[in-house]
């Protein structure tokens, strides 16, 4: 690769502040695993009865630390557990290695950290098929303990990064009918597979008392609506995982029922998607798509997708070109129900194509000046049904052709 | 758009010599659907008794043009036929508007050519939701009708182009059981949609006899494996259509198992396919993906299209970046069965991965060597079962981007 990547112009203006999540340290060290003079291993360590819930890639060749995370899922939590994350190699496609690899730091921060080896989490993102250093991770196992902090959530957000042009975090404070938690959550990810460094990684944590089960019906619920319906290139990462801690040290009990914690978590998630999209490789746009009026939820999503990643849609974005024949032409293809004549295509508020052709109020000056700005909304209305769903992706330009094509050299 | 398009690196030194198809005459006109200082109609007149065959888009907001063609397949061929082509202008979502302009277009062919109105057929290529200014072709035919001549084979071929930096012929000379027959053939299109300017367009003649039903059993038979097996960015026009015509001029009948007939026009159907591949638009490199060993045909044929169409393994070939990574992470998230432990990649003849991992042989200047050539093809063995599948793509490059985001100003 060229130099470093400049920051996402869709970026946010700051790092936000986190509150500390009792429960959690983190620890953060540059292990040299791949990266030069920069921080590439993240360590969490968890308090005894924190509840861990998972999503995970649905890719068949997902990596040997996500294949050991899912099986883990279960385990008992009444013994503590921890999380360590390393940027710089994957670890995906890399065979008996790969496995040989998540036993070699599991087995060791089970040992250094004393909590079951059903309790430690791990999870690689970077080069795809290349021997993991990992005994590079293990030897920087006694310095990450000695530096655990409450106050280290930026820095371990950083650690995680790869071609991510900004870290990424997100919080909330909550007032549920038991009393005030906390949630805080960290993201990576900038394409669904950036330069052969994979990965969408997230990472939330709340001191709220939460039972696996509830916390792992929550998660895998909103991240139905977030997490899976972001798209920056249509590719999807061997290793996208996510993983939510709840400590339980507020002493405050929620249910999956509580309103409040569930309204806060969600949008966090969203939230932490959302920037996932911002930094997406070359992104000089944001864009909503909405799908309404589809036979129902499912096929509503397969057109917002269809959409999402047209590459003609995608360019005539970067072009800031209101070309709704290319939203025509990526809703006819998708597989999903449609009648031409009944569809109706917004930009914004603009009403651009209604009853199968060009609406007569519209005038192309409105929707080309509407495509200047940086956040754009597509909304489709299929005329069909209830159905309806909601995706976000990103423009595509030269900078993710650059950043994908011209750095293995 | 900005000035005319370069040819594409990968096209053919030069146009071929096509024979005269006998029974079939064509003529061309700058009539100034849209475009200036070049032909943009086609007008093709078949003889009576020539049997017509057709397979078109799947879209499901497919144009005008393409629906009355689709009507029309079985009609009768005894009082001959017309085929008039347009560039320009697509008539796709066109609404109301759309289906008045084809039933001018055809009637207008009807009256002048004395054929009855079911057996013409209309196509039409270009911007999609402008109104068509069908007056204009309709103005054009007896100009047309007048100059109609056997050998305008290259000149058809011309008009119908949009963004094609080059036109597309193929053709054969048959010997069949009874005798010698003649088959060519033109296409046009470079993006699956170009920039506005949809679709691709297949017109095939040959002077043998055969029956309405048997050339569209083979038409739609070698069209499964040639034209359904490319793809330049995943994008499918609304417009997509391929004709064949037999005139039976040679009055040499030919049936449906006649094997030296079949085989030449499987490689003519092919030979053309991989002509408009290599005019993609921005291709740089010509990419043949083999997928063996897959649960079956039609799983093989979706891993081969997902290595295909992924942004990421296009972006890789762009850059000669041996990245078997990318195409591991396109056979992970393409649906289809796969087991990461026993896939096996190879560039070429090099075998590049295998058992999970990067094969112990493998050494990365052989392959960073490999992918210098324009002509490149990748071959999956997914090793569980009988499926194979080959389909055909093209890199993506900065041209793509270009071309699709910066011309509507």
């Amino acid at each position: 690769m060229g130099g470093p990547l400049k920051i996402s112009p869709l970026a946010p203006k700051a790092f936000p502040d986190i509150p500390v999540i009792d429960g959690v340290r983190f620890s953060t060290i540059a292990a040299g695993v791949r990266y030069k003079g920069r921080t590439d291993v993240m360590l969490a360590e968890l308090i005894p009865g924190t509840s861990i819930a998972g999503v995970f890639t649905r890719s068949l060749t997902r990596s040997a630390p996500v294949l050991d995370c899912q099986a883990k899922l279960g385990s008992d939590p009444s013994q503590g557990a921890a999380i360590v994350v390393n940027s710089g190699n994957s670890n995906a496609f890399t065979g008996q290695h790969g496995v040989a690899s998540v036993e070699a730091i599991t087995t060791a921060v089970s040992n250094i950290m004393a909590v079951p080896i059903e309790r430690v989490f791990t999870s690689s993102t970077g080069v795809i098929g290349e021997p993991m250093a990992h005994e590079r991770i293990v030897d920087a196992l006694g310095t990450l303990k000695a530096s655990l902090a409450e106050d280290s959530f930026a820095e371990a957000a950083r650690a995680i990064m790869t071609t991510d042009t900004y870290p990424k975090g997100s919080s909330a404070v909550v007032d549920t009918k038991n009393g005030k938690v906390k949630i805080a959550g960290m993201a990576k990810g900038s394409g669904m597979i950036a330069p052969d460094m994979a990965t969408m990684l997230v990472y939330i944590f709340t001191d709220a008392q939460i039972s696996q089960a509830d916390l792992q019906s929550m998660v895998s619920e909103f991240n139905e609506t977030s997490f899976n319906c972001i798209t920056v290139d249509s590719d999807t990462s061997t290793s996208d995982s996510l993983l939510m801690a709840a400590t339980g040290a507020s002493g405050v009990h929620v249910g999956r029922d509580e309103s409040g914690f569930r309204a806060a978590l969600r949008d966090l998630m969203l939230d932490l998607a959302h920037q996932v999209v911002r930094d997406g490789e070359g992104a000089t746009k944001f864009v909503e798509i909405n799908v309404t009026g589809a036979v129902n939820a499912q096929e509503a999503k397969v057109h917002a997708m269809s959409i999402a990643n047209s590459p003609l849609v995608k360019t005539a974005i970067a072009g800031q070109d209101p070309n709704w024949g290319r939203v025509v032409m990526a809703i006819g293809k998708s597989g999903a129900t449609a009648d031409r004549d009944l569809l109706s295509i917004k930009f914004g508020d603009i009403l651009v194509a209604e009853k199968g052709w060009v609406s007569p109020t519209y005038k192309e000056e409105q929707g080309a000046s509407y495509m200047k700005q940086s956040d754009l909304v597509i909304n489709v209305d299929l005329g069909l049904g209830l159905g309806e769903a909601t995706v976000w992706t990103c423009d595509l330009t030269h900078t993710y052709i650059e950043i994908n094509a011209d750095y293995r050299s």
